[in-house]
């Protein structure tokens, strides 16, 4: 047991961009049909190209007048151009007449011009002469006031692509290729794993020596708002047959797991052993030279990724947010140039001193102070969840840095 | 019909901050209870203060030894303290034994301090001697490697607050303190009702002179974004009683309702004569001093707001953005403190101009050059979706603004 602690203590430490980079050892889940109208957030599952032209037809912008261009050039309040009405426009029909050099169409927002028509006149710069004679008191270019055919899409035209993450408007877009149901990645099951012979479920009132469960809960928030589905596997005595069946029932019933929790030495070995146990299992990573998160485990199980992660609440969320997310979005059909996240400049309150050697995740509060957005660090213990609740953003301070000085500009990540 | 047109031209428009304040004028649904693992994202109904110290024990936040700190002041390498093991401590149980000065308790990370015990020594700073005795090569202060009883947070402590929205980290503290189920505003249901004789539903291949119905994709991608629930109520011709009959069916299921399309002056003046013909109904603005957006019309009917949003596609959009979320969020329950929007800081590429007198939203596509984040705006007509495919933030140019110079920095809302 002694050297067998010792050998684990000098497991050889990974850095960041290599654990990162294993990600691509893992497929991303199969694809699958969603109705449209909840498609938003979800991650696109193919190339979507215009398979019509939208429109179809030249719309008018304006309630109006649909006209030659030419006929209207010169037009002022002075010297109006005098037009004659062939017709009206009926919305959702195809005009039943084309208009002439001199002619024009009444026509609402949405209309159809009428064949050779290529502008629309605003009904504000127009008078009415009599029912079928019109002054029109402004000119207007070809174009003005009316959407062309395929002016928004054109046929074939590359639209969305596979691997984004599917906003509003690109719901909307599928809609008008009438697709009522979109091709999107399958969401990720997550199964969540919480160790430790002091942990109880928040039902319970923890006797002596007891807490509840917090890491569950919050892993599954963050599993939730990274667009996965998490699956609560209860808690687990540290012992290597209870974690070894539940990792088991895991690799069944999830794409990832997540084990969290044994933060003593011998409570990591059980999750180590019993993750190693499995059939076809590999250890990727032992250690991540991050802080928090150091004694974070990487495994591939079959094809799954599983992750040991820090029993300190704060560690695990900071190994979640900066390790597992990637993954889960790697798994979840992510593209990597959709991945990028905003990064919040802010101006650092107060020095830090940093080891080198390792990237340190700080948290920080973000708070407008006279305008300025300060970052403000909150120390405080990784077991500790309040340090969380008071910090709304990240503040990465990289592996050659020995620290950030007070009024320094930062880049900080929302929490 | 002349006269009430120009009467409605005439209709005094309103600016974006006053429509903002008749937020005030409708209530915040009710509070419901939802499982706490699902609750992130929600808003918090109630004010949630610790009911329990937390933790409740002093505990060990490393492996290694619970001692009296002042034991080991002094220690070193050269001059170790020694120190009697006393026993073990068991994961969650009350160790059945205190320890007197130099006296110290075998511990792992998540147990309980002996009584008495004021900090803990790590491991690797200790050398077992025999059975019963240690030395300890460096000194600890008082609360070194434990948490403190009430060090997370202290009894009747106030840690969450109504109104905000519930982050992972939120979710854990509620599980924390034993709260399975958690108390969270309702999320508004919204119904959304299409207008317009040639709108087609997008399971339809439209024929001449129809488009399909993109705004209903659109909005219910923005109202679940949001935090709302969308009730597709389906689209109606542009008739008065097909209007109003969707009306009334959305004031009996939805909490507030949008009317998208009828951008023609008729079809407008539909839309209103509907909401107006409802009973305990009231139009309380009918143009907005914004571009795009400027024709939108609300209206409290009964305790609900009713919206009548252009039917451009782009313009909905940034009038559901920039006005109709602050009052979903208001009914969902977002208390304005917990409202900030993050803008994000771009350099503008070019020139633009803008008309005093309103604030006009321009959308732009945010590009990393160089390491310089660029904000490109994207011009075109407000009937197209393809801009807001293309565009990912909002640039606001301020009411008495004539237009901004190419270079500037400007602040932008991520769209």
């Amino acid at each position: 047991m002694l050297i067998k602690n010792i050998m684990k203590k000098f497991f050889k430490v990974t850095d960041l961009p290599e654990v990162l980079s294993l990600s691509g050892r893992f497929e991303a889940l199969g694809v699958e049909k969603t109705p449209t109208h909840e498609a938003t957030g979800r991650i696109l599952g193919e190339d979507i190209k215009s398979d019509v032209n939208l429109p179809d037809f030249a719309r008018s912008t304006m309630d109006g007048y649909a006209t030659h261009a030419a006929d209207t050039f010169g037009a002022s309040q002075g010297n109006p151009a005098i037009l004659t009405v062939k017709g009206a426009v009926s919305m959702g029909r195809t005009p039943d007449f084309s208009i002439q050099p001199g002619e024009a169409a009444k026509i609402s927002t949405g209309g159809m011009l009428p064949e050779s028509a290529d502008s629309v006149v605003m009904i504000e710069y127009s008078e009415i002469i009599d029912e079928t004679t019109i002054e029109v008191f402004k000119a207007v270019a070809p174009g003005d006031h009316s959407i062309a055919k395929g002016e928004d899409f054109k046929k074939g035209e590359s639209v969305l692509f596979r691997g984004q993450r599917l906003r509003p408007q690109d719901v909307g877009v599928l809609a008008a290729f009438g697709k009522q149901m979109a091709p999107v990645y399958k969401k990720p099951e997550v199964a969540i794993i919480s160790t430790g012979d002091e942990i109880v479920s928040p039902e319970e009132t923890p006797g002596p020596g007891q807490i509840r469960d917090i890491n569950t809960y919050t892993l599954a928030g963050m599993i939730i708002k990274a667009g996965g589905i998490p699956k609560i596997m209860g808690i687990v005595p540290d012992s290597f047959s209870d974690i070894r069946e539940k990792c088991l029932r895991a690799f069944d019933e999830a794409d990832m797991a997540l084990i969290s929790g044994g933060s003593s030495v011998g409570a990591r070995d059980y999750t180590v052993d019993a993750i190693s146990s499995m059939p076809e299992s590999e250890i990727l990573v032992h250690g991540i030279s991050i802080s928090p998160g150091k004694p974070t485990i990487l495994a591939a199980v079959g094809k799954k990724p599983f992750w040991g992660l820090p029993g300190h609440v704060a560690s695990a969320m900071v190994v979640f947010d900066r390790v597992v997310r990637p993954f889960l979005e790697h798994i979840g059909g992510l593209a990597p140039e959709f991945k990028k996240q905003r990064r919040i400049l802010a101006r650092l309150s107060r020095n830090i001193s940093s080891a080198q050697g390792r990237v340190d995740y700080v948290r920080v509060r973000l708070e407008n102070r006279d305008g300025v957005l300060v970052a403000e660090p909150l120390l405080g213990k990784s077991g500790l969840i309040n340090t969380m609740v008071k910090a709304n953003a990240l503040l990465e301070i990289g592996i050659n840095t020995e620290g950030l000085d007070k009024g320094a500009m930062v880049e900080t990540m929302a929490l």
